[in-house]
């Protein structure tokens, strides 16, 4: 499974001071410690800014680039935004576009850029209606994302489905549903990779982070390719690393014990 | 689902050394704590030590009613200790008989006294021929154990079924075969209750309150009633309050709430 760094998001109060004062080192600290950490691709949105967005992309993803060899993730609603993020990229092939939906055009805007650049694509289960509330009404908008991607001419190996999570203060079924969601997009889409964004679930609560890191064992049962994360917050991966072990990522516990001796677990 | 304290156990050392010089505080200790960290049971093992079981499980019992009126797990291989630990308890009708298995001698040994009480009486997915390795052989147990359960005239009500935990450094898929398991149980004999042992699975690993802790959420997830665990590991109780509000048993997370109020996730 893969670790998607999610810390370089304008989302964050302290990252948003950070672009919006040019604070080149604070967005470097950022992407060389998640890539410590164990992340295998650096997130950026720079989304929410005044400016421009595509020269802000531009800027921190060369900043990125810079620190680490990592393959980044150009996250963004816009078009143009993602155009601009792949451009700066040293290597646009290794490099993922987040996001497209269903919406019409998300999918005419984005999807061209991916297969001129043959980048990965994170394609959300979400239509002009928004977010199906059950797995069924997200497994419809999966079936229907996939028929794009072989519309557009995308190797569907370089798709990841996002499954979504909504928040459990506002769905009480929300863990349930994503849960479901991921197994039954793996059943009705054999091959196809599954993502999603683990945070989203501990929206409004308070101890958010202990709520992130319980899900996380149950994400990676369900099989999930790729989760959107916090890989500085140690307890996490900690979690993480356990997962492994107990569902067949770390076979015997191999890399759990070399953890354990290096004092990483504590 | 409820919450087995399993710190009463001979297995562990400090424990087995306790009984040996029949030290009533640590006992009384380990009882008190286990109740006021969120146990509804506590479970009592005082097996492995020369000298009669019977008479050391009755002690221990007498030990534990004086500080604690919550029902208590009678845990033992020998039905006359089962007696004894059952005859020693103010209210036998709630104590569990732990545990039966599909054994001739044990079912002829202890269905009695669970009739005789009115107890509960957890029943592992083990024949004569051992550990089933896989889920569909464990729910095969289970239904014969059911059989057995009506033949015997035990109300099904006070069955639980243990589905069982092989260590995951052991057996890689331990983790995946106990979740199966349980989601097939409650699938085939829909109304029975399952448990399970959640520290079977770190066995033979160092830092295995890690993985015990990353085990609980997919358990919980797969709808088990009631889980043997440490409720004197703080970190693993937090956990817990986390799971249940990601899976229905705090509905808004309102207890959950009150605990980060309370400081008690930290």
């Amino acid at each position: 499974m893969l670790i998607i760094g999610e810390k370089i998001n304008t989302v964050n109060a302290r990252v948003h001071r950070a672009v919006e004062e040019r604070d080149a080192s604070y967005i470097q600290h950022l992407a060389r410690s998640q890539a410590e950490a164990g992340a295998d691709v650096i997130d950026v949105n720079v989304g929410g800014l005044p400016g421009a967005e595509p020269e802000l992309m531009q800027w921190a993803v060369g900043l990125v680039q810079e620190v680490t060899d990592l393959p980044l993730a150009i996250d963004s609603t816009d078009p143009e935004t993602i155009r601009a993020g792949l451009a700066a990229c040293a290597h646009p092939e290794s490099a993922w576009a987040n996001s497209v939906t269903l919406e019409e055009e998300r999918l005419k805007g984005i999807l061209p850029l991916v297969r001129e650049y043959g980048c990965t694509v994170v394609a959300l289960c979400i239509d002009k209606r928004g977010v199906p509330s059950d797995a069924a009404g997200r497994v419809e908008v999966a079936k229907r994302l996939i028929d794009e991607m072989q519309r557009w001419g995308i190797p569907l190996e370089r798709v990841y489905i996002d499954c979504l999570i909504q928040p459990v203060s506002v769905q009480p079924i929300a863990a349930r549903v994503s849960l479901e969601t991921i197994r039954a997009v793996r059943a009705a889409l054999p091959g196809i990779k599954t993502a999603i964004c683990l945070s989203g679930i501990s929206f409004g609560l308070p101890a958010r982070r202990v709520l992130n890191r319980a899900f996380l064992p149950p994400l990676m049962e369900a099989g999930v390719d790729a989760i959107f994360l916090d890989p500085l917050d140690h307890a996490l991966m900690t979690v993480l690393r356990a997962s492994r072990v107990l569902f067949g990522e770390d076979l015997l516990g191999l890399e759990y014990i070399a953890a354990y001796r290096a004092g990483q677990l504590e």
